[in-house]
Formats: C-alpha cells, sequence, structure tokens
C-alpha cells in the first residue's frame, strides 16, 4: 500500500567527530521516504527552491519515489547547518534558513488521495492537520513533532494528536510533552490524546513502543504492552542527522507492506525502523540509504533477531 | 556451584524523588547476593561495623546467605548519603564514610575456597586482585569497578583484569577505561586487556554484552556477537540504588546455575540481570528483593522475552 509522507526536502551541512560534508541532500521527507522506499510506493509533499536540481532529483527517481507533490518555488531550499562534536546524541544547530519552506502550502496531488498510509514529519501541526484532513481515509495515520511545537505550539498540535494512530518521537520530546518522567506514565497520557500507538525512540539505545490496551486503561497494562528494539553497536556512527526518520521510514514503510497490522506486524516493523536506522548513521547524509539492496537489509534484520533472541 | 562475593555490605541514606529513607542496609555485596541468592549458593566476603546488628543479619539469613566471610570490627560499617532528584540514572553523593571498610583486608574462609565462581564488586583493585589470587581455582570470574578506580589507579585496575573473565560496568566507565565512545571499539580493546565477555550496563535502557569472537579479533565481529536486553518499562522507578549490583547478581547467578557456560546461557543470564534489577529499583534499598518469590522472577522473565522477541 501507498504512503503519502508530507516533510522537509533540505540541504544540510554537517560535522561530526568523522569529518564535515557541505550541503548534502536531507530532510526528514527525504530521509524517510528512502527508508520507506525499500518496502512499498512512497509519496512525497514537500517544497524546494531553484538549488534542487537534477542530481537531488535523481536520488529520488533511483528509489522511484513519487515527486509529483513536490512544489518547486522561486528562491532557496529549507537548509541547516549544525554538529554533533561533543555529543553524538544531541545536535547543535549552528543556523538554519527556512527559505522556501518558510511559506510552505501543501499541495496534494490528486493521485496521492488514494493512499492509505500517511505520515506527517516534523513540521508546523497546522499543516500536518490540514494534510490529515485532506486524506481522511488513511487507514492508518503516524506523526512525528519536536519541541519547538510542543513548547509554543501546543494547541495546534493536540488537534494534530486526536487525528493520529501512531507517534513517534524521542525521549525529551515525550517528557516535554507530557510532564512525566515515566515512559510508561507518559504512553498512557498521549493514549489519552489520540494515538493508540507511541514510539519512543533512544538515539543509541533504541526504541520502546508502547500499544493501547483495548481492555484496560491502567499504566500496569500499558507496560505489559510494550515492545523494544535496540540499535544495532556499531564500530563508528559516522552521522547521527536523519536516524530518526530512517526509522520512521523502516517502521511505516514495512507496515504498509504488510496485510494486516497485526500486533507481530508492529513488532517487526519495530526491527525494521532500527535496521534502517542503522544503515542511515553509517555514512554521511543518505549515502547509506542510497547504496542499499534489499538483501543488505534482510541480512541486517538477522543481526537484529541475533542480537536480542534468547534462542 | 556456589559463588563468593566480596566488596561493600553498607548502610545508605536515599533521596529519590519518591521519597527518603534514612540508612537502609546496602552495599555492592548486599545487593549482588540478594539478588543472585535466588539462583544459587552465596557466600560474602566483607567488613562491617558495631552498627550492624541481628536485623541486618537477618536480611542474609532470610536467604541462606553465606556471612562467615563478613568480618564485624569496631566502629561504624561503609556509610553512603546520596539522592537522585534530577536525574534518576546518576546518584549525587552527599557524603561517604569509609569507616571500617577504609582498613578492609578481606578473609576468605576455609569453607569458601570450593567456590567455582567468583564475584568481585566494586572495591579497591588491590584487594580484589589479593581475593582473586587467593582463589586461583575459580571457573569463571568476574567484577566490577568504578570511575575513581579507572582514574586513578590504572595500574593495580589492569592487573585485576588480566584475571578477569566478565566485566560488569556502565557506559560512562566503559568509555574512560578505553578513551572510545564506540561500544564495539571499546568492547575489543577491553577483550585485549584480559577479559573475554564485557557487560556494559545503560542504566534505565538496559545492557550490552559483548563476547569475545575466538576465531577473529576484528570490530566488526565484535559488533556480530553482541546481546541486548532492555530494562523493563515501569510506572515508577522509586530508588535506582543497588540497580547494577542487582543486575550482576541476577546475571552471575543464573550462570553459577548452569551446567554449561554455553552462548544461550549467556543470553538467558543478561535476561535474569535484567530482571533482578528491574525489581531492585521498585522499592528503596533491599526492600523489593527481600520480598521476592522464584515466582515473581520465573513471571518476570516472561514479560522480558513479551518485551523483545518477534513471535
Amino acid at each position: 500500500m501507498a504512503i503519502t509522507v508530507v516533510g522537509s526536502v533540505a540541504f544540510d551541512s554537517i560535522e561530526t567527530p568523522a569529518g564535515k560534508r557541505e550541503r548534502c541532500l536531507g530532510g526528514a521527507a527525504t530521509y524517510f521516504s528512502l527508508a520507506a522506499s525499500f518496502f512499498t510506493d512512497v509519496r512525497v509533499i514537500a517544497v524546494v527552491g531553484e538549488d534542487f536540481g537534477p542530481d537531488e532529483q535523481a536520488v529520488f527517481n533511483a528509489r522511484k519515489i513519487d515527486t509529483a507533490g513536490i512544489e518547486h518555488a522561486p528562491g532557496k531550499s529549507f537548509f541547516w547547518e549544525g554538529s554533533y562534536l561533543d555529543n553524538l546524541n544531541e545536535a547543535k544547530t549552528h543556523n538554519t534558513e527556512l527559505n522556501v519552506f518558510g511559506a510552505f502550502e501543501p499541495k496534494i496531488p490528486e493521485a496521492y488521495s488514494d493512499s492509505q498510509f500517511l505520515f506527517l514529519a516534523n513540521i508546523d501541526p497546522v499543516l500536518q492537520r490540514r494534510v490529515r484532513e485532506a486524506m481522511p481515509h488513511a487507514r492508518l495515520v503516524a506523526g512525528d513533532t519536536m519541541n519547538y511545537w510542543i513548547k509554543d505550539h501546543r494547541p495546534a498540535l493536540m488537534e494534530v494528536l486526536k487525528g493520529l494512530d501512531v507517534l513517534l518521537i524521542n525521549d525529551t520530546e515525550t517528557k516535554m510533552l507530557t510532564g512525566s518522567r515515566s515512559l510508561v506514565l507518559s504512553a498512557a497520557k498521549i493514549f489519552a490524546m489520540g494515538p493508540k500507538t507511541l514510539v519512543v525512540k533512544h538515539g543509541e539505545y533504541g526504541a520502546t513502543a508502547f500499544f493501547s490496551p483495548s481492555d484496560s486503561k491502567t499504566a500496569e497494562h500499558v507496560a505489559r504492552r510494550a515492545f523494544h528494539v535496540p540499535a544495532l553497536p556499531l564500530e563508528e556512527v559516522v552521522d547521527p542527522t536523519g536516524a530518526g526518520d530512517s526509522f520512521a521510514g523502516g517502521f511505516f514503510g514495512y507496515l504498509a507492506s504488510q496485510a494486516e497490522l497485526s500486533p507481530k506486524a508492529f513488532r517487526h516493523a519495530m526491527f525494521y525502523g532500527s535496521v534502517m536506522g542503522s544503515f542511515a548513521v553509517e555514512r554521511f547524509g543518505t549515502e547509506r540509504l542510497q547504496q542499499l539492496s534489499r538483501q543488505d537489509i534482510d541480512h541486517r534484520f538477522t543481526l537484529f533477531r541475533d542480537l536480542t533472541h534468547l534462542d
């Protein structure tokens, strides 16, 4: 089943202990769609500037990603500059230029409207909501957000959460959203806001999914319906940029490829999320995702099984 | 098979967001031996002062722990006072009084000498080495250490590492010991120091074991022989004190109960470690470990399986 994703397509300048790259292709929708494209058809809604040329377009084409929903506007694309010199788990932002993204008005191509899976990457919740409302028949809707929206745009974000099936955020965002330091209690609070599944991304420590119990709302039942996947221990994390979006792409892409959205499918989706995140950080930007094969993915899946299973 | 453990038996005054306790029974050897006692016979080498009375002795007796090696010295027992108000993952130490522990000279009862399993809890590496040398026939030797010894007593610690099969330390200690931010590269470096297994404890994110490859020494092979266990998501962590020592007790206790020290036994041991750590933090001090049954442990083991296994 096809996924439609709305989010940023951008250029990033990145410095990590492994080196430096200027203006690589980035943005949440880029990482997400590359990762998801190994599992299902992906359609992108975004806006880019005149600096987005044939080289960038070719990255999407190579993975057969539908870019009819990428608007080309006069000016420059969203640009982010950051480093991870002290801490690979937290980017230090040096510069953000919204450019054409500042006036982004998502336009949904007619051909996207039958997408049964919708991913709302981290953008203004007002826009997330507009896209959500334009696709009322989506079977599964997942989304991401960030500190800025949680802190300063909470009412708009709360409206988005009402329409989400799955919320994927990190530990800090979870605590900020709920005011609780316990993930179990946070999950119970977030279920009351709308989502039925909460995926908390822990960076180098993997991710934990909490599934809303249909029969009971106590925190104890929430804890009993969790699923954890570690990150793969790597010799070197070259560039953590996009790891969370690649996780989301693997997670949601796998789900969209399944006939039934069973608990087992969600558990496998968590594994594929961590698989795609582990590839993303092995090279700068989207380099590793561009070179991947489905065989690489299947092989790494078996490593995750070995890493976690008793027998 | 019996385990001998050498380490601290102490009194702790603890403050956490959940409350406060004055002078509860604590110390690494206490948490370790209580946790291990559910799996095998445990013998303790430690020193206590005149404040260690019948109530404290009864805690060990109730779990049939052999305390012949606990020396009673004039003066007061080791005392630690700390809090976890800002961060449940890191204690803030307010006061440490070594008391009788300052002149600790481990004395090994004759009856302990047939122990096939030896655990060297976090104490002066000079003492760890002395106990290790007094028990040359131990089949499996594991140990812990801390920042202070890594930083200021490195040569003595290096001598201890030569005699260890398993080193259990946390993320910060691992990075400090090896100077590497990658756990995979750290594991390769630590294997060269002596241990064949490295267990890195991640606090609320569980623990990862790295097993030395017998056939190859490349970092890639190290990464391929890792095993991860998460921590159990809990509604509330009441008191993190002793979680790492309880993990070690469950891990090593389970291993000591097994006829064969197979890779499968090590994987199960990681699960039992996290099971015991998850109980330890549910109440202040050793309260929860004192009330446990083997049935509680087996039930929680199944929760860990559900939390991690695809099928």
